[in-house]
């Protein structure tokens, strides 16, 4: 069977139309601009040219159609017709307390996405667009829901209620739900599968490094503990996102700077992290160029951010009480050998240790370990698509 | 010598009178609610029926007349006059970044306290009260200040700078700055004379845990981390503040809840932790009690308190690349047996292994480690008002 993965952002859609038979990628696009003027689709097919479609696309219904007609595209397609699609995936942000794994899309599932929508009402709303344009063009096709959340839902009581006043959890579900959880599951699994040894008997720290970042505590299989939490912002420090502060900062530059609850929420959102310390880019490539021109400021983004993934691995191996593995995954972590080095600097005494030589690679699954370590550290790129793919498989053939 | 310990809250004052050449503390005591009806003045000296004067105070200098009268009573006092006072030390909470140390008072010490009151206008205004209060009745008096910040001082940019917009540290002095350090300091250098081993080879973290908790990094003698940050609001839960949460619960609950800043700021300084959480008490004794009812909140409340606890320990391991001592201090931590277990379980694989036995100790300075422990834990009572006094001896012989 075939599945089309779709991920929607606001004015974004990225997709990925996947062969289960041997989950093999057949074709993925971006569709970027929706709704604004310049709208852009682009659709990469191994072996073929870049397929490129520049016309307005007033939503996501028209997006959706775009990317149905460039899939079975006589010439830069890649299937027949849309019934070869035999089920779609998407990807939903939040999915509550509610959804501890992935479900079949129907009327009761698309309330509950309603509901979350105070939860991540950046995230959501799309992906619910998403979901109902798809559901428009392919009324007969059956879809599945698969959270960001839903993977960090087994984590305990203590690790994911704040030190708040208990009512604020019961009215407004104010507590740790934590993101990238499928990312953190199909690289722990991963993990897990390379050491070869059964997940339930590791204790695994997987970190989750891109433009957003989150750490997660992945303990006989299961997230006990992972660094984003109500939202996407609570942490480390990421591209543009500040992480954990004190969170009296936020009331003093209210007060202090004049700002609005949504000014400081930008600027914690948009303009901190690596970004708003180097005052460079929130490209850590960039940043690295920066360093080398004797940029301090860029020096000091890099030092902080290391620094906090560090502390980080150390209090979830204390969550854990020990750990077995660490695995680096998403762009930074995937291909940048000099931060793993540097973020694993000081780890020895936990048993984590790095060889220099087998640490130089960019996007493969690598054992990184220097051979005395006794915690094995592994390079995993990460593949949200396929797990989405995959669930939506398993959920829909049953 | 004998030099006269204050320490100024807004509406109380505590001092101690201590005799520094056997560091022997003459008469300690308390006045609350200055300023306030019911004004009240406690004060104990060993072997001496506790004294105590009822009489209206409108401000802190009436406060301090009444001390002063206290200690030279003839009855209840521990001194014959004022000239025997030598020096006085104030406590001051935030020295900014000015003080890395203890200072003799003059005129510019004076107006950077009053530089620091944007970064601490809870507490420094009491503290410049109360100092400029003893100026006017002991001109001639020495005075020092010792500040809260100040053993923090030594931390490295990359523990110090969060990950914001740069210019906001320039600005506004937004960084961490870190609270208790007194007590970080004087249980830090007890441990080394405990072990018997030069404090400058040692990694050591320190657990002051009262109504305010916070816990330090102490490496070669100086801190390098410290879970308080700009205000003392940051860190693990407390009695009544939260600590770290997703600095976007802060807007969220402006918005949802139509709360202002002084409102949030309120909710998270005096409604939250172990309070908030279980809904019983601040106070450590009360919520026992509750667990041992059946409380399931109360007892949640001590599991996210000691689970947060737990995970810095592991966090400030990795800060120093090591660990060779843990500190409890403070109420809780040198009270209470059962916090100080629950903390460590968990943590054996770092070499830290409590003996049961010798944990079942209250206030005193004991090594609480089990036998095969790797990394020593000791409890060590705190003393603010001796380091207090000895940096205020040492300046004002000079």
């Amino acid at each position: 069977m075939k599945v089309l993965v779709i991920n929607c952002g606001s004015s974004s859609l990225k997709y990925q139309l996947i062969n289960m038979e041997n989950e093999d990628s057949l074709a993925q696009g971006l569709v970027e601009r929706i709704g604004i003027e310049g709208s852009i689709l682009t659709q990469k097919v191994p072996g073929k040219d870049k397929y490129i479609i520049e016309q307005p696309m007033k939503d996501h219904t028209d997006a959706i159609k775009l990317v149905l007609g460039a899939l079975i595209d006589e010439t830069h397609g890649v299937i027949k017709s849309m019934e070869e699609i035999s089920a779609v995936g998407h990807r939903v942000v939040h999915g509550g307390e509610k959804y501890a794994t992935s479900v079949v899309i129907n009327d009761d599932v698309m309330a509950s996405l309603e509901e979350c929508v105070k939860l991540a009402p950046l995230h959501n709303p799309a992906n619910i667009i998403g979901i109902n344009a798809c559901k428009n063009l392919m009324p007969s096709t059956p879809m599945v829901a698969v959270f960001d959340t839903a993977f960090h839902q087994t984590m305990p009581q203590e690790a994911y209620m704040y030190a708040l006043p208990y009512e604020l959890y019961t009215k407004h579900g104010i507590r740790k739900y934590g993101f990238h959880g499928t990312s953190h599951r199909f690289v722990s699994a991963q993990c897990a599968e390379m050491m070869g040894k059964n997940i339930e008997d590791l204790k695994i720290i997987t970190c989750h490094l891109g433009n957003g970042a989150s750490l997660s505590a992945v303990k006989n299989g299961k997230s006990v503990e992972t660094s984003m939490g109500f939202t996407p912002l609570e942490g480390i420090a990421m591209g543009t996102r500040c992480g954990n502060i004190d969170p009296a900062i936020v009331t003093f530059l209210m007060k202090e700077e004049n700002m609005s609850a949504d000014d400081v929420n930008n600027l914690m959102n948009k303009q901190s992290g690596v970004l708003g310390l180097s005052g460079v880019s929130s490209d850590f490539r960039d940043i690295e160029n920066a360093v080398k021109e004797g940029n301090e400021r860029a020096k000091l983004s890099l030092d902080v951010y290391n620094y906090k993934v560090r502390q980080m691995i150390g209090a979830y191996a204390a969550a854990m009480g020990g750990v077995d593995a660490v695995v680096f995954t998403a762009g930074l972590g995937e291909n940048a050998p000099e931060t793993r080095k540097d973020i694993c600097a000081g780890l020895e005494f936990l048993g984590i240790k790095i060889d220099a030589e087998k640490n130089n690679v960019r996007g493969k699954a690598v054992d990184v370990s220097a051979a005395d370590a006794t915690v094995k550290v592994f390079v995993i790129p990460t593949n949200e698509e396929l797990v989405i793919a995959r669930d939506t498989q398993e959920l829909t053939s049953k």
